[in-house]
């Protein structure tokens, strides 16, 4: 025995005096497991400073509450997990601190977990400091958790994790044995950082609990957390269980909102929800009975309906537990929400969600909403909320609300950076007073930086000029820095190799007459791993592409993306993409997805396939290729698929895109190939919204839109149209003629719509 | 001038005396470029032994033929090109030699090629001695050639050429310039190694010419090479041009023909095949005028129809030049046909394809098929054709062709190890006496190996045992080496993250009533580059997978995977993948090809999506998952998706696969589940080749074959139906009814088929 631990340093004290507390100070993983096997209440552990590759980390033992088992850092932020690493706690009172996990992803279903095995979950531990950054499994629809708490009386503090891209919730709550329900867990001072639309279901930043076991209570506490871009689905923290406490948590910017999904007697208070104008952003929304959501401060939120600021919804008569269960007996007070778009009452409500809310109160709120915009909307009874002392600013308000009327004085910022009544009267209305706005500083360890915003197109200042000769272009981008541009000049710039794309770089040319770009492989610019693409002032030429089919200028290739894509082209011809079939310009594959892909002022001709292929997932498992669409002012002609080809299948309601803009386009001759299966010049299939407006369309194959779930939004209103067919509207699953709003089309053949 | 030559060791002399040849050391890129820029008649540039990575090689000038420019590796085989690296010649006598490319693949649309550009084309050039071994690009759809050749009067010798993965020609002869036909090219002594079946158009290994300028001769001789199992596609060798040359070639087990595509006045002589009872092995197929065939020898090659031991076409009167031109002229004299499946005249006589050979002579050859098998088959008129002279053995003989009896005496093995008839009256008659076979290790360069067989299934004599403990069979997996089986003891094996399998691993159980694996992630063996897998003996059960869509037993990656997988299932039981829907037993994904696929004697229950999934490929491109699939003697009960989905979309016919057999099951309540949205119990779409026969189906969906283009076989016989529905059997585009062959099945509700 003593020879094995000669493997190590004991610092305080060696293996023969096991009275004392130890100190070991572990350099590799052999040393760890044999030292893991024996610690005991005090000991401490300290990994040795350095890259630990692929290490199965296990802690587990009885630490005593005067007297815990430590796992630790020789110096926090300076032991780095990588590769296939994970860690998981059992027993009780063990404490793990000042780990970090990189550069790789956990083979198992969780990074860290507070339990070893099914029998053996950790209680009375604490896992502080440690940070998960980007350690997403590879294929982005393969479901893992962050965090996965177990047990009871556990502790997660000061941890930073952020970026997370793929499939299944940051941090779960887990209440699948009897010992972690009523478990008095703490979640505290985390750091919760940027989560990019996941464009599926299973993109929550925070779950406590599920459906299955929403009757029992499990007694969370989740407080002082900062949810920063936790963007990844309509959900960022998902309640379903019974009695835990919100309080004090920031969210910036955050997509989606706090859900009372399932389960009774939860307690919101003293949150704040800063939108910053972001789309989508939403605030806290209210199902089940017993809730209390008080002292919220609202401020730019932008989202509706779900994700509205506020949302109280109605129920289903004795719901399922997987259903909606009524919300009764709510206290909703003292909340201010501002510069929001929107607090709906009985949202939801229809043949199923027929309960209304009752025995609750909506008493002493401060409501702005946005000028010129419905603000508090009703969609059913609302005699069951009592409505009192609460003061209403801008926006519209609903009929059945009408006794409120705006009468909201000026708002002045306080101390804390917050609005409230300037009116002295009024101190008693509102969000508190000394509501305290945690800073980024206080939050996750202090030893690791906070993510900044993403590069934007040009960002770095610096512009590269770049010849037309050989090999110049390729060699351009390959040394690119996030945030450069290229400057191609006037000329002719041949490309004998696809450009693999890595970083955000714009290339920009002399204008679409003078700059002309071919190449020589089946397609130009291959995104990966970080790549996002603007192209300006040049033309496309194909005409040098192989005689093969399925080109594209730009695609995704075979390797993983896990990053979300921007591609952006403006003021750029794009022509003779017709050496073969299906020769596209925009290709995005399998698990990959596109946070913004926008087409501007550009001319498109001769191109045998589509303009913008996101339709990579055809398994209707809710997956989906873009996000944000936007094809505005462009001249298409002669194109064989179509524009646009959009696919979001399945059943799902967890996304709130695809999300598609397309208008002042010209369209001739687009659509009609053979080989254009979907038979539309623009093919929409389950997007949730979208506006095609005031496009020119002559001779092509007509719009074809087809709804799936949810409430989609189409607009299809002022296009022109000449030996086109009428649209092709078609609702999968909603049970009615099709909602999509037709208005001010012309037909040159007579049948406006 | 000097400083910089300083960085290089110019061996012979100093750049002061330039008229003596030099000869230079170089050891970076730098160098290289450097020197490369100077170089002149006799010069030799020196690679340093090492790894060059992301090579842009470039070696062009003004050689001459006494004072050739060189370049060449310091010791042959020991300079290694990697990561994106390609060559390049240009100008004239330039040779290159000793290199190989291998860890890489070229950024470009070629590894060799005989020009830097349109305008620079080699001439009287040679590459000899440089090795090409699987330097194929990721994604297996993303063409190349691997060396292109242009210009006039090149020698491509002594080079190894072997593991191409991707699609696109291994070499091409280029004739897409003036300067470029009749070349006089010389092919020789080159190794063509393995090369998988691609699974869509494009795995040839040699092309001469396009249909685009198959009126000019190219004048190629390729001559004395080997090609050993050079499977990709139909076409081994697509001539599409005149005046070739093919003399002294070897095919070993090589799946296709060598196919004189277009031109005329070709010569095809002395070359040997050797089919060694591989399917689909093929000889010679003859199609334009003035073809010459004499003196080839033939055994052992199984192919039929376009890929007989020799098929001579039908052609279209007056043919485009990317149709069939009429056999016109052919010379097909002393040959011989052993042990071959077929010999075909009139092959493809069609309504387009009706003009049958003309002023043709067949003679002296010697002919024999197999026993009990029709081997001389005749689809339209001889009367063009002249015959004498011809020696017929066994197998059935056309009655178009009845003057040839079968009379042929015994054959007797020559001392170059091939058959030739006993009777010394015979001498005049079949191959030449003395044709030489030319060994393995008469082509290629010397130095570089050979490969061998593939891995076979517990090939390496290892058993390993793995114990039930935690981690093990994780552990176990990860350390495994080809040919290893891995032997599971009785009891519950719990994996707990998903084992990549990158070797060649058989798992054994003690029996499926006794070893039980279970696995707590969508998946419990992902195959990624390298990986077969075998599983015998065992129950797998899904139940503790996790509640998520689209989990499936065994599947492919996000990571590309350019080898053929292996996956084989016998004796074992799968139940309980049912805790969400669509979840699979084995799932190819797309860019991947399963050579073979096998499931035997085993017993699946309680399955919520499909047995086997092999239907990434939607596009339509003649791509497809999976060559052979063989799914025999198993019990299926409530299986919500069918037991095979099988798709191969497209018009293209230059696979011989799908092939699929689907013998002896017993289906009850198979295919019915909504998310079946194939409807079908069995799904095929494309398939080549299927047999469906003595299957028991009951209470199940029907079986759905969907035909599209060539010649599909398809016998569905022998099964038994009770409470299932018809056959659903579309073809797509042949005109006429289905063509399936239905024979003896059994309705228990009445209507037997």
């Amino acid at each position: 025995m003593l020879t094995r631990l000669g493997l190590v340093t004991a610092v305080a004290c060696l293996a023969a005096c096991p009275a004392l507390a130890e100190q070991y100070l572990v350099h590799t993983q052999a040393e760890y497991s044999e030292i893991a096997r024996q610690v005991e209440a005090g000991d401490e552990i300290i990994l040795a400073n350095g890259e630990w590759r692929d290490f199965d980390l296990v802690i587990t033992g009885m630490g005593r509450e005067d007297a815990p088992i430590v796992l630790k850092a020789q110096e926090p932020g300076q032991v780095i997990l990588t590769g296939l690493s994970s860690l998981r706690l059992g027993g009780e009172y063990v404490t793990v601190s000042g780990l970090v996990f990189r550069d790789g992803f956990s083979p198992r279903g969780e990074v860290v977990s507070f339990r070893v095995s099914k029998h053996n979950q950790a209680s009375h531990s604490r896992v502080t400091q440690v940070v998960i950054d980007g350690f997403s499994k590879p294929d982005r629809y393969e479901s893992d958790y962050w965090v996965g708490i177990y047990g009871h009386d556990n502790w997660l503090d000061r941890n930073f994790l952020a970026n997370k891209t793929n499939k299944g919730v940051t941090l779960a709550v887990r209440l699948d044995t009897e010992e972690s329900r009523e478990n008095d867990h703490r979640i505290e001072y985390n750091y919760f950082g940027p989560r990019a639309v996941l464009g599926s279901n299973g993109g929550e930043t925070l779950r406590i609990g599920t459906s299955h076991y929403s009757m029992f209570n499990s007694n969370t506490v989740v407080a002082y957390n900062v949810f920063d871009r936790t963007g990844g689905e309509v959900e960022i923290i998902s309640s379903k269980s019974g009695g835990n406490v919100f309080r004090g948590n920031v969210f910036r910017a955050a997509r989606g909102t706090l859900t009372l999904r399932h389960g009774d007697n939860n307690v919101v208070e003293g949150n704040v929800f800063l939108g910053e104008g972001a789309d989508y952003t939403g605030g806290i929304r209210v199902i089940n009975r017993g809730q209390t959501v008080r002292g919220n401060y609202m401020e730019g939120l932008r989202g509706e309906a779900f994700s509205s600021a506020l949302a109280i919804m109605n129920g289903v008569p004795n719901s399922p537990v997987n259903r909606y269960v009524e919300v009764e007996g709510a206290r909703i007070e003292n909340n201010t929400i501002v510069d929001s778009r929107r607090v709906a009452f009985n949202v939801g409500a229809d043949e199923e969600r027929s309960a209304a809310p009752s025995s609750s109160t909506f008493k002493n709120n401060v409501l702005s909403g946005l000028e010129g915009e419905s603000f508090l909307e009703v969609y059913g009874d609302i005699s069951g909320i009592a409505m009192a002392g609460n003061q209403v600013g801008k926006g519209g308000v609903a009929a059945a609300l009408a006794e409120l009327n705006p009468s909201l004085p000026e708002l002045v910022r306080g101390e804390n950076g917050l609005l409230y009544p300037a009116d002295p009267e009024l101190s008693g209305v509102g969000a508190p007073r000394d509501l305290r706005v945690i800073g980024l500083d206080e939050v996750g360890p202090g030893w690791y930086p906070k993510p900044g915003a993403a590069t934007e197109f040009g960002s770095s200042g610096k512009v590269i000029e770049v010849e037309a000769g050989q090999g110049a272009l390729a060699q351009a981008v390959m040394a690119a820095e996030p945030g450069d541009v290229l400057k191609l000049a006037a000329g002719e710039y041949m490309v004998e190799r696809t450009l693999p794309l890595t970083t955000t770089l714009s290339i920009i040319g002399a204008g679409a007459d003078e700059t002309v770009v071919m190449f020589a492989r089946p397609s130009l610019v291959e995104l990966r791993e970080g790549g996002n693409l603007r192209l300006a002032g040049l033309t496309i030429d194909g005409a040098r592409a192989p005689d093969s089919v399925g080109n594209s200028v730009i695609r995704t290739g075979v390797y993983p993306i896990q990053s979300n894509l921007r591609v952006e082209l403006d003021e750029i011809a794009v022509r003779n993409l017709d050496v073969n079939k299906s020769f596209s310009v925009l290709t995005l594959g399998k698990s990959t997805l596109a946070d913004r892909v926008s087409i501007k002022n550009s001319a498109f001709q001769n191109i045998s396939g589509t303009i913008v292929s996101a339709a990579a997932e055809t398994e209707d498992y809710g997956q989906y290729n873009v996000e944000y669409l936007d094809i505005s002012n462009n001249a298409f002609a002669n194109v064989g698929g179509p524009i646009a080809s959009i696919y979001r299948g399945g059943r799902d309601e967890s996304t709130f895109g695809p999300n598609v803009t397309i208008t002042g386009n010209a369209l001739t001759n687009v659509g009609l190939a053979p080989t254009n299966g979907t038979g539309g010049s623009v093919n929409l299939h389950g997007v949730q919204i979208a506006a095609i407006e005031g496009n020119a369309v002559s001779g092509s194959a007509p719009f074809r839109v087809v709804h799936t779930v949810g409430t989609p939004k189409t607009r299809i209103a002022d296009n022109t149209f000449a030996a086109t067919g009428e649209f092709i509207l078609e609702e999968l699953v909603f049970d009615g003629e099709h909602r999509a709003v037709l208005s001010g089309n012309e037909f040159a053949d007579g049948g406006d719509k």
